[in-house]
């Protein structure tokens, strides 16, 4: 494995042509908007070029492709971009690629260094990389791929929001707006649209809110009937389990979501130093140290959500 | 009245001493983050200087003072910032300094050049402009001016989200981050953290929602009843206020809400190219193209409202 900079990265990919570039699976704004902004590059450079993606892309990113030819060519060249395990482009696509890898550009220090050629650094989206490449291909910043660029840095960084943002984030930013980038209807698309049926989910959901703990612990609880009367479903619950820890004072957030067959998936949602993978292992679930999930059994509700706040009451003492 | 560029409102700043800085009634990231930056940069000038607020300030903009004294002085300057019209000083503060002010620093086009002088110009945050006066002061940028001017541009463009948003807005956040604004902690306490009251306000105020003109309307209402039963007050409406436009295929938000004696504070927020300012401009109230406000008389609630509707739906129809 090769470890490349910016400089390295553009000179290998200017030397390639049939140059394939690969997305991670269920895709982001940021691998989405590198694949993109990356491709266009290429093209305008007069190579023959493409994304590959295992999963459907959603349409609210139809701008980054729009205009674009779709090539139809024999890759001779393999980039992948934001992914940092090979296991992240999805089986079929895995299936066909795993192992072939030329060059893999990536923000994320937990990278498995599975490509023959390396551009890693640290930074809040795998964009910031692919516009320090771009620079030194020497192409021309169109809106078209500030739209793209743009979007990684915002999507990754929650708008700019989190502890991963740096003065060079914002720099590039700053740089995206002067060429053009469309980023408020960007943001809004991203960020700011929610559908009347989630509305009316969290206006129902609110009611349920229930706290323990002095405070400390927030749990609100979505059934089947709240779906039924809503008209929301599944696919908008991630919005809801964010919602509890945001209560001024809470530590940890939990969502309890029944399923049709009657159980409970749980979600919870912790800061630091709480650990809801810890919490959730307890009871047989699992995830990373500020969201984690398990299962309750339907049958005994209150028995195990009593289990559930007994573990958290536990943490929280040992705090 | 006298227009003054940032030089020169640095100039006559430094000419003064016991100045006083007046914040807008209601006060929200960017007055306080203007006052504060402004107050702090004073006083390193070995100025005697004071901010005054005709509201109490909330908790959540401590750190924009800690660690400074209470100065009691007979204030010989007054300075007003991010204050469009004298009527927002709020009734205590404009008693004592209606027709008093010096010096006014503000970003609002629609200002009413109430002040004697004034440093007026477009962009997204008042905090742009204490940057610039800063800079004229040479000032050294300490991180807690940082915070403070970062606060006022983070919430006056929704965490850089919104159209208002320039190249300059983002270089300006570069230069905070650099002087260590301690940006997430102050993104977190700003937009993520919800208090109970604002939820369970949130909770009442979704019951409201009324949709007009095929969905491209979308109007809420505070009751002082809401308030009561929520335990939730004015000071937490911000963030109700931008609730209604962020439904799906909504153009125009609308939040109503009632005041103690009976009449209802409108504030618009709009997308391009529906004008809020415009549309306010019609009823007697101001203020910028995406959010603006005006004022409904209680006694005849209906007939004003359907005015309000009958606005709405004109400007609609020219889209």
């Amino acid at each position: 494995m090769l470890e490349l900079n910016a400089a390295e990265a553009a000179k290998t990919l200017l030397s390639q042509d049939n140059i394939l570039i690969l997305t991670h699976r269920n895709p982001d704004g940021d691998t989405l908007g590198s694949a993109y902004a990356l491709l266009r590059a290429l093209l305008s450079a007069g190579k023959t070029a493409g994304v590959l993606c295992a999963d459907e892309i959603p349409q609210k990113y139809a701008y980054m492709w729009a205009g674009l030819p779709a090539l139809q060519f024999e890759p001779q060249f393999i980039t992948a971009v934001d992914i940092a395990d090979e296991k992240l482009l999805g089986a079929s696509v895995e299936a066909v690629y795993g192992g072939k890898v030329d060059l893999c550009i990536d923000h994320h220090m937990s990278n498995t260094k599975y490509a023959k050629s390396l551009f890693l650094a640290e930074c809040a989206a795998t964009c910031e990389l692919i516009w320090a490449v771009l620079q030194e291909m020497g192409t021309a910043l169109t809106p078209q791929i500030a739209d793209c660029l743009y979007t990684g840095l915002s999507t990754d960084t929650g708008c700019f929001r989190y502890s991963n943002v740096t003065a060079e984030t914002m720099e590039i930013a700053a740089k995206m707006l002067r060429a053009g980038a469309n980023f408020d209807t960007i943001n809004r698309v991203m960020f700011e649209t929610k559908t009347r049926t989630y509305l009316k989910l969290e206006e129902l959901v609110l009611k349920s809110l229930e706290m323990y703990f002095g405070g400390r612990c927030a749990l609100v609880t979505i059934t089947q009937e709240m779906f039924r009367e809503s008209g929301s479903n599944e696919s908008e619950c991630d919005g809801i389990a964010s919602l509890p820890r945001k209560i001024e004072g809470v530590l940890i957030g939990v969502t309890l979501r029944e399923r049709t067959d009657g159980t409970f998936k749980v979600s919870l949602r912790t800061y630091a130093p709480l650990d809801a993978a810890k919490i959730c292992g307890k009871l047989g679930g699992g995830g990373h140290a500020r969201a984690a999930g398990c299962e309750l059994n339907g049958d005994s509700l209150t028995t195990e959500k009593q289990r559930l706040l007994d573990v958290i009451q536990t943490e929280l003492e040992n705090i």
